[in-house]
């Protein structure tokens, strides 16, 4: 089947390294090229160099660390707006890798291409509404309804909420902006700076887990009341490394919902709130769901409406 | 323009009372009929008689008060799942009202009924991303991405999310659920029973009110975080009522997403968090945007696919 889909172009720029596919899906990948993410006109040079390399490729799909504009009806469309790395804040990604292959080209954050993936062809496959959260050295969550990333204004950063705290837990956290919210207070720096421990090294009994799963649950918590998920897609370095994690956040989610959201997709935490199965190939597949859908889009804007 | 538009019937079914009406939009509204939400049977046979009695509408929207069952993969889609209204849980309202006018029939929730008619004709008018957030009896919040309510398993129930607590406050809330949830805390019986006096009578220079909005403020910063709102417009009956609400909830809102999100609209928090501009009508006005939803989406699938 996958022979008869077009071949799409992709990129998954991350902070340290890029990883350029051209695909019909998983199981048809003509090329792969990763490359380190250097300074911004090295590594976009590189990339396009790829992209002069191939042929035949009908839509381009670009999954970008963040923060990026996403917003199309913005001036700074496709850029990356701020980040630590040098040279990269304020950088043209999107419009500039579009105008290079002249094909129709979809833009989003590296968290919403990896849960376009699970939603397609992992962990959540064949449900077209998922949420996909990553915690790791921040907290991402991709939020995809009947198929599409929900967004306007700006893409989700479920990961700053201000979760409730647990009695008696009165650490301040560790995010610059917000102290203890969910990433100040779960992400991998968040539990080194509390335990001063590195998260793959603390000890499954270490009681800073159920913390760390407090906060989740909390996160949990919110993403069912968007209404969306019909299955909550959990990774990230955090994750990934602590099976131990899931029954814990599992309980802590249901604790909070408190039987609320009185669904058996829900109640059923185990199917509900499960970890990914594309693991790092999650990432560069997205940019071929991202890349196919921003085809489909235009040619409906421009032929079929 | 108005006059070209097909006609649409919508139904908003509320607790108390029932809106239907005929309509092509906000200046051309044809019929208008109100009676009493009694009973299911005979409630929904007076709508039927009135649908009886109208010709020519392509479309039906229906608005009613919740939970209702909106995932159309599930057997009680179009159904109203619990309540305490005596005869109406588990009532079919959707479906048995699409059969009988037998036309494309849409159905959700009143609060994203109100949504819809706000981002169409009112207070967001022209924005495709928005979230209307009602403060009443309950809290309720309809959220629209690209025109459309963002929804997946089941409707949005933001007002049930747990905010992170004004320090020194351990009043236990008022959710039957959650206790002190934003619903627990900032709905009108919340402050009835945190204050002993009815929101509507508290003096504005009570400090309850700003426990009320620093409950919120964390439900608008949460929604800032979704990415998708470029205005949240909030209604219902605890906010209509108290004008100064409006500057604390946004002063709320800027100081708990402590410069996060560094978008122009949210820097502006008077005009990105405003009142309603429709007041009762945006209920009625919303269902007309269900049906005609209803109405493309079905013409898209049936014969533009």
């Amino acid at each position: 089947m996958a022979d008869d889909a077009p071949l799409i172009a992709g990129i998954e720029l991350g902070g340290t390294k890029c990883i350029c596919i051209l695909a019909r899906g998983p199981d048809a990948i003509e090329d792969r090229v990763e490359m380190p993410t250097t300074r911004p006109e090295e590594t976009l040079q590189a990339i396009e160099a790829v992209l002069d390399r191939w042929s035949g490729f009908v839509g381009l799909g670009i999954a970008s660390f963040g923060p990026v504009s996403i917003d199309r009806h913005a001036a700074d469309y496709g850029h990356i707006t701020s980040t630590p790395k040098p040279g990269w804040a304020g950088q043209d990604v999107g419009e500039r890798l579009r105008r290079h292959a002249r094909v129709p080209t979809g833009f989003h954050t590296d968290v919403v291409g990896a849960a376009l993936a699970e939603a397609r062809w992992g962990a959540a496959k064949g449900l077209a509404d998922i949420a996909y959260a990553t915690v790791g050295t921040g907290i991402g969550v991709g939020l995809i309804a009947g198929g599409r990333p929900v967004d306007g204004l700006t893409h989700s950063e479920f990961g700053h909420i201000r979760p409730v705290r647990v009695p008696g837990d009165e650490w301040v956290g560790s995010c610059p902006y917000h102290g203890a919210c969910c990433e100040g207070l779960a992400a991998g720096p968040a539990i080194r700076a509390r335990t001063g421990i590195p998260g793959p090294e603390l000890g499954a009994d270490d009681p800073a887990w159920d913390l760390v799963a407090h906060a989740l649950g909390q996160l949990l918590h919110t993403l069912v009341l968007t209404g969306v998920p019909r299955r909550i897609v959990m990774g990230g370095g955090v994750m990934v490394g602590n099976d131990h994690l899931f029954p814990r956040v599992r309980t802590a989610m249901s604790r909070s919902l408190a039987g609320y959201v009185a669904l058996p997709e829900v109640s059923d935490a185990e199917t509900y709130v499960v970890p990914p199965a594309l693991g790092g190939n999650a990432g560069p597949l997205g940019t071929i769901v991202l890349g196919a859908q921003a085809v489909h889009a235009q040619l409906d804007a421009a032929f079929m409406g």
